[in-house]
């Protein structure tokens, strides 16, 4: 493919010259010039690149998306999504994985502006996104995938599931199926969906009158730099400790589907059976997630309808000042890893 | 930030003025010309952007990563890899889902390219990748991951696990627990890592004499338009004709571990147990085989150091003309699914 160099050699001219050229800068160019470049460009069937047309705007056709970790599938499940939908609209993706550091995601957001990108999409967002805000103010358009919708700051756009929603519907369900001792088991209040969930759980249970049996367990994550295949792993060590409790829960909720592989596989080690033991409950509703032994409850995220409203509010932005809030119901996906249990509704469920 | 617009406006140039200020074209610049650009470059603390300092190469700071489905764990295993050994040389990586069609695979090529990437890497490589040669002799530098290391072409670079070694080790594993009537699973000879996992599984059940009672079953997939997650629900279905058929398999090897989670669900569903009624080995090791109910037997691919050696051949390509082949060994990771099972050693073992 012949670049902008080619065509200045063949012209014999300097590439800003042909950049002038293209750029419709042309007035001061002399007839000669501009006949020897057209025919340059004719000759080596040059296109030009973004590269050149950009410098008239500063901004390629590409967006950036920012996840924690794209290893783990939900982030490669919204990936995928929203490479798609910016497909459509004829823009590429520029992949970080942030650790879900803010310096890390400062740092790529920082890169990807000096790079053109329209605008970022962050995956998972940091409670608080002051590291961000002074990049807003230059005129970076970002979209919080996930973020928090209750406190969206000026020029961050939120796009999201209810988070608070998914961790009521997932009591919701347990109750209905007679447990009581049902125990959440989450990461620290780190992420916007994490405090939602939380606060949807704790909620949910006190409406249930369910306060004194109900437990959050904290699993400790190492602070800005982990892969999420480690939310794997603590799992499997957190079911080990719930395992082994007095008042053994006779439900777990993990604040998303990569824990509760990880709590299921801990449990089992544990020789602990799903859901006659446990039952279990996740969010995301990964595609794994009915695929797993036995196949397991989950709350869905409409990912794709998702992805293309985070794409819209991304190249929309700039036309209003108006900051977008655009919140998605989850959806309850009922398997095996909740069937009832008949036992659960006597007296014995108090004696583990 | 303050853009070369900005710059210009405040310098009272054209912003080719300052292009050619920042790219060392000074000479027959007004001295007055370029003190005022000097002075508006400071005052605006204005950095040159990629965008600008491009324009002297045709080239950014990124390379492109072509996958077939981020979805897919293995492949969001690989961007996650990639993206960080990229940026440990301080480029960004711009993602691609290609469905495994060559149209796309192409377009998307041809698209990298006008956006200045200084190569691309195709995360599963296509069997032909003729439709991507065209954009090599025009100076795209491309690593194959996963390409078929015997038959490089020119220009394209190969970094890849030894497939043919994978199957080998798989059914070297296999028949010393003392399997004989293995099943290898796989999709259509799409890509040279398929071709190659079968041609090693062939050669090695041949040796073992074990031709007549070893089988191939190819599952079907849709041409050139599939999400990953497929292939997993295709497993579900493949292991249910497995199941019941009348000399069923001891063992299966899956031509990935998606499809083994897939086949493991199916069996499942039919009431078979891994390991007593099936045995099951996966081939990439991804994090969610150890997480299985039970634990599945895998082959490792050693996805950073394959990572590393992408982007240093990727970065080095230029400065030689020679065409790198990079070959890594699998390693078997054996669990609970290949547990020998003490009957498949005595008579019985032929009436299933």
């Amino acid at each position: 493919m012949a670049t902008i160099l080619d065509v200045a050699r063949a012209a014999g001219v300097s590439a800003s010259s042909v950049s002038n050229f293209l750029n419709d800068r042309r007035d001061k160019m002399a007839p000669a010039t501009r006949e020897r470049i057209q025919a340059a460009i004719a000759e080596l069937d040059y296109k030009p690149s973004q590269v050149a047309l950009q410098l008239k705007t500063g901004k390629t056709a590409t967006i950036g998306l920012l996840v924690p970790a794209v290893a783990n599938p939900f982030f490669g499940a919204i990936a995928m999504a929203i490479q798609h939908a910016a497909q459509g609209r004829g823009y590429q993706v520029i992949l970080c994985n942030t650790f879900r550091d803010p310096q890390r995601e400062r740092q790529f957001a920082q890169d990807l502006m000096a790079l053109g990108v329209r605008g970022i999409i962050t995956g998972s967002s940091l409670l608080n996104p002051e590291h961000l805000s002074e990049l807003v103010s230059r005129g970076l358009a970002i979209v919080a995938f996930e973020g928090d919708a209750a406190a969206a700051k000026p020029g961050i756009h939120v796009v999201t599931v209810d988070n608070l929603m998914a961790t009521t519907l997932a009591v919701d369900h347990l109750v209905a199926q007679g447990h009581h001792r049902i125990t959440y088991v989450t990461g620290p209040a780190q992420t916007a969906a994490r405090v939602a969930r939380l606060k949807g759980f704790r909620t949910a249970v006190e409406r249930h009158g369910l306060s004194e049996e109900a437990r959050v367990h904290e699993i400790s994550l190492p602070q800005n730099q982990y892969g999420d295949d480690m939310i794997a792993e603590l799992g499997v060590e957190a079911a080990s400790v719930l395992a082994g409790q007095p008042q053994r829960p006779t439900a777990l909720i993990a604040m998303n589907d990569l824990l509760a592989i990880g709590l299921a596989a801990g449990l089992r080690e544990r020789g602990l059976s799903i859901p006659q033991d446990i039952a279990m409950v996740g969010i995301d509703d990964l595609f794994l997630a009915r695929l797993m032994n036995p196949p397991m409850t989950s709350l869905r995220q409409p990912l794709s309808a998702m992805a293309e409203a985070a794409i819209t509010c991304l190249l929309g932005s700039g036309e209003t000042t108006a900051t977008e809030s655009l919140v998605f119901p989850p959806e309850l996906i009922v398997r095996a890893s909740t069937s009832r249990i008949p036992h659960l509704t006597v007296e014995t469920l108090d004696s583990p």
